[in-house]
């Protein structure tokens, strides 16, 4: 059979080349399109809706977390931008900067927010005065912009879509606590919903967000066996909050200082997922965001009765709250094997006269390729359970390809020619230098990923600069 | 009591200064804040939420309707906005333009789009080429810039969040079709879910938007009798197409040309229905997009199983899917009832000992004022019938304020003379000529709404210049 030929062969095969392969499924799958406006892509419906699909089970949470979206512009003026020293300073380098309105030449130039913590304190100065008005759990749902100089679909876009909440705090416990609260809805959101198992962790001083005290993050591994941060949470102290002089009375009518968090994620983690899942026959999604759940097909479609039992199955699942589709276009079945292959769909149903007769389908998983023969009496509860068969095992995949890839090690030289053999990521004892950390750069070629929450003693000292050493620290090369 | 003193008496009547009166309920109900981002608004929480409502509907209906929701680039090279001449000399004096990236002057500037026909374009042209291909019907929730030169909270903004379809078809039918439908989605959607009556019609040449070959719009009549344009939906025939170099292989396999649609709704609909049904206690939400329909305040809170009543309550009809908030905090009873007079929450639920005792509680309708005690035995299904009752009434009391302010006209005298007394909807015969339409907004101060749908014969002539009538038009002053 011509299954998938011609797709299949369209795409280059991960070993040959990982770049391109990624490449391959964006543009395949029709995940995105590029653009004249360079260093922009479209997300496509399909793209989209995994985006869509995220969206709804993170604002789900943030709202049950206590959390309120909201709008805020899209420029900032240049004035404002500079009222936190450290930000300015990360940020201004990579802005685009609006100059013109209509024909008129502006007074002051703006930037396209490249995040928005500025403009969220110049809020807050207005409407926090009493303790009665802490916290504010603010969300909002935009792009932003960041005028990179390359660009690669997903991982690094001039523009893309994301999330950051901003939050003001009492004290610095409570903002504290949000900012760990967050990276956990975030750590949960991986792995219970993407499959993408994750290391969390804090950012060194030298790799943390501008103008933020403490970075939190969740780092991935690649099936490359290169990192992805895939989010990031935020402790600001109460920097910001001086900066834009934003007060409150509190109980004893004393005026304070509130303590601020921020936190984001962004489409880049739909790069994370392709990376992670994704095969030679192209996406492999898991079930949790997948737009299409399940792909019904008939088999020997003209034969009478085909069409008919194949649409009462889609309905039955649709009406079980399946993301169902069918597909009895006059493309031949080895297309369509092909097509949902290619766009990861994770289960595909296929119903013929045969199966009529005996009244069963046969249903095969994206991600072993393994077929079942499924009693129709037992449809709805066996495309459940396969569903989350599914999902276990790509997180089971996964986390064994993370696992199998991380490393202790005693010697910078151990941490080279692993890394340069195996990839993936590195734990060495390390003292807290900024300087060995560009010490491991110039040598290794890596980056710190994250000082893990989950702590080993590895030894005593730091194996690059040979001082007492204070934390392990994980080692990688990054997206 | 001191019912809502505080709040009540700092907002403005409307008969007062209805402007005034507008702006008060927007900051006083807090549904925006400003920035110093001239010209851009903040959405906040109880703002935002308004358009997350009216998102959830409307997203609902396109895609029952077969869209697809897809995002394109913000930002749009001059030379891709320039490809269709119409629509640029309608777009470049109001766009923003970023012509600096980081500390590199760009080659070509770009413009923040103000509307992204132009990149749809771009991207049809790469995805369209069969008959196969066909309908493309996509969608985009974004925000837009337009660089205004005065600004009024939601109802002109320099950046607004809209939603823009924009659909391809094979034929010149289907597309019409297409705009017609979105257009009955819109009015439909006004009416029923918004309580604002709508008069569905064409805009006249003149008042088109850039680009297109006919636009439909659906006009509503504010309190103060002034046209709010509510939705519009625009066919664009083949120009855009060939300007962009669009094809398609027909079933014939001969090269053809698709014909285009656009359509869009903005937050400037959050200003209609707080100047449809709002009044000088404030905010009077439509039951269907409130993001509180119901709020239970706990009466006598300090005696014992009060709160705990007034919880249940608030459990139970959150079961039944209210959107329902408990205030039980330390302010007092008349702070309550006039916040959330203010913030125009449907229903007010209140419960004490008295009404716990007779196994009651008390409901007040925002819209009228009118109070029921009701068994707590058919709460569901009398909250469920009230907030029936309040979206009834309130389209009622709208729609006759549309009908009893909505006239027919013979001469432009009579026109002049009943707008500078009543405003409202002056109907007349017409030509068919942009001078009459000139002339009109000279002596009367009125432009054109719509040629609507619904047509009458009032005369054989022009009442403007004595030619032979074509239409029907509507006369009015708009927001």
């Amino acid at each position: 059979m011509a299954k998938g030929k011609k797709r299949v062969e369209a795409i280059t095969s991960m070993e040959t080349d990982f770049t391109q392969w990624y490449t391959d499924i964006c543009i395949k799958a029709e995940l995105i399109d590029y653009t004249s406006t360079k260093g922009m892509f479209i997300l496509r419906p399909y793209g989209y809706a995994i985006w869509e699909n995220i969206q709804h089970y993170l604002d789900r949470e943030f709202k049950r977390t206590g959390h309120e979206n909201v709008a805020m512009p899209t420029l900032i003026p240049e004035g404002l931008l500079q009222k936190e020293k450290d930000h300015v300073e990360g940020f201004a380098p990579e802005c685009a900067w609006v100059t013109m309105g209509g024909s008129e030449q502006l007074e002051e130039r703006m930037c396209i927010r490249p995040t928005s913590e500025t403009l969220f304190c110049e809020h807050y100065a207005h409407i926090i005065h009493s303790w009665r008005d802490l916290p504010k759990l603010y969300n909002q749902w935009c792009s932003v912009l960041r005028w990179e100089k390359t660009s690669r679909p997903f991982l690094r876009h001039r523009e893309f879509l994301w999330q950051e909440g901003h939050t003001m705090h009492a004290t610095a416990e409570e903002a504290i606590e949000e900012t760990e609260r967050m990276l956990e809805v975030y750590a949960d959101f991986c792995e219970n919903v993407l499959a993408m198992p994750v290391v969390r962790g804090v950012k060194t001083d030298k790799e943390k967000f501008s103008g933020a005290e403490r970075t939190y993050t969740i780092e991935c591994m690649m099936h490359d066996k290169k990192a992805l941060q895939s989010a990031t949470s935020h402790y600001f102290g109460d920097g910001f909050a001086r900066a834009f002089g934003i007060t409150f009375a509190d109980k004893n009518n004393t005026l304070s200082t509130p303590f601020q968090t921020s936190w984001g994620l962004s489409t880049r983690i739909i790069g994370g997922l392709i990376m992670t899942h994704g095969d030679d026959n192209g996406l492999v999604l898991p079930p949790r965001v997948a737009p299409v759940q399940v792909i019904v097909l008939p088999i020997a479609q003209h034969k009478p009765g085909v069409v008919e039992a194949a649409e009462a199955v889609t309905r039955r699942l649709e009406a079980a709250g399946v993301r169902v589709k069918m597909d009895s276009s006059d493309q031949s079945p080895g297309w369509k094997f092909a097509e949902y292959e290619m766009k990861g769909v994770p289960l595909r149903l296929e119903i013929g006269p045969k199966d009529i007769e005996q009244g069963q389908c046969v249903i095969a998983r994206r991600d072993t390729g393994e077929k079942t023969a499924v009693s129709l009496e037992e449809l709805e509860s066996t495309v459940r359970a396969l569903l989350d068969a599914v999902h276990e095992s790509m997180f089971a995949r996964a986390k064994a390809n993370l696992e199998e890839n991380t490393y202790a090690c005693a010697t910078v030289e151990e941490v080279k020619e692993r890394m340069s053999n195996q990839g993936g990521f590195a734990k060495t004892m390390w003292c807290g230098d900024e300087a060995c950390e560009l010490y491991m750069k110039e040598h290794c070629g890596v980056t710190s990923r994250c000082i893990p929450f989950a702590q080993e003693h590895l030894g005593d000292t730091c194996p690059i600069c040979g001082k007492p050493a204070k934390k392990m620290i994980i080692w990688g090369v990054a997206y």
